[in-house]
């Protein structure tokens, strides 16, 4: 019988936000997938995981470029994809770990089409966002009543990030390291310089908030934050 | 000492979705609100909670009248707000729980700022939304690379979703019985009657999945529903 391919989300980096469903995959997994953007670095999301592996699990390490050459990028997927097909041929059970949910930016799902490919049997298992877990520890909602709320990830320039603005009433900042001080610039010219909250490595015991605007436009903002801007006001 | 207040999310509605932090929040209540939107019907939320309250907890019935008048619902968090109080200054630790997210939508979140007059403490534990439990059962994602997605509510008419729709990449609607036939008719307009996803009662032994827009126009589509529209398809 073959194996069956588990992409798990651990939620925002609180260890007790994983789910029942999370840790009873984890437990299943006889090969655990173990990304390597190349920095050496364990990631928050194995750590979370690792908990819950079993000490026969095989522990593979896999590496997923950070670049934006799409022949780079195609080619490693088709490659990853063709070691996992091995194990799941062998009956394996392979899980792969991911920070906050699978659904929201994780590198998880490019590969998901490479082993949809090969009929790979996926179940993918749903976690908690950090833009959740940033909302609950503000005690905020990200929406009530008729509100909308829009998710952009910042890229070199925050074009993205002002369409949103101007059209949602609520708009959630990933990666806002990419163009802090643009994006700082923005809310002034908004007005929305006192209605936002940033917070890095949510929901850990290194998590920072910040409401301060001067912070956000001059400081160095970590990789790992998401920002909550509401027209409304916090 | 003072009692805590608690909003836990418990996730979209498979009980395996839950997180461990929510569970250890409720086996910590002194007492359970019990909301009732008046229909004598006991919810999901309250169905997957209730597996971790301990003998001695307290259920208190709560009434949240479902309807749009301000000064009604203003009375009613007001009064269920000092009830709530009572219970603190009593020591007890309350425990309010709500389906998927309190940050998306939830009746907890009405309650918060009146009980943050008051001085209460309040401990916000975030959850699996139903749109992450939507992508993850169709092993879809929401959003890659530098896509965007909005959440809409629909409403008596679909303007949110055609500016929506118009403006982010990934648009996910909520409540979509309000206006189903419209919102069907609207993605016909715009080319995406087979770019979209419907899961009713997701996660739970009762969902279904539609694809066919004539189901999403034609049909009675369930309260508990999310559809996700992807222009790249799906």
């Amino acid at each position: 019988m073959k194996g069956k391919f588990y992409g798990i989300g651990v939620g925002p980096g609180d260890p007790e936000l994983i789910t029942l469903k999370a840790i009873s995959a984890i437990e299943k997994a006889d090969v655990l997938i173990c990304p390597d953007a190349g920095n050496g670095k364990k990631s928050i999301a194995l750590e979370i995981g690792e908990a819950y592996v079993k000490d026969s699990t095989e522990r593979v390490p896999m590496t997923f470029p950070m670049v934006y050459d799409e022949h780079v990028l195609n080619k490693s997927w088709e490659d990853n994809a063709v070691q996992i097909e091995t194990f799941i041929n062998q009956g394996k059970n392979v899980a792969f770990i991911t920070l906050g949910d699978p659904g929201v930016y994780s590198t998880f799902m490019y590969i998901v089409p490479f082993l949809v490919e090969k009929g790979i049997e996926i179940e993918t298992i749903p976690g908690v966002t950090s833009f959740s877990a940033v909302a609950s520890t503000m005690n905020l909602p990200i929406c009530l009543w008729e509100e909308t709320f829009t998710v952009v990830p910042l890229q070199k320039d925050v074009t993205s990030a002002r369409i949103a603005l101007e059209n949602t009433d609520n708009v959630i900042i990933m990666k806002p390291s990419h163009a802090n001080k643009e994006l700082a610039e923005l809310l002034i010219e908004k007005g929305l310089d006192d209605k936002f909250v940033m917070i890095s490595k949510v929901s850990t015991d290194r998590q920072n908030i910040v409401r301060d605007i001067n912070v956000l436009k001059d400081e160095k903002v970590p990789y790992m934050s998401t920002i909550i801007v509401k027209r409304k006001g916090i």
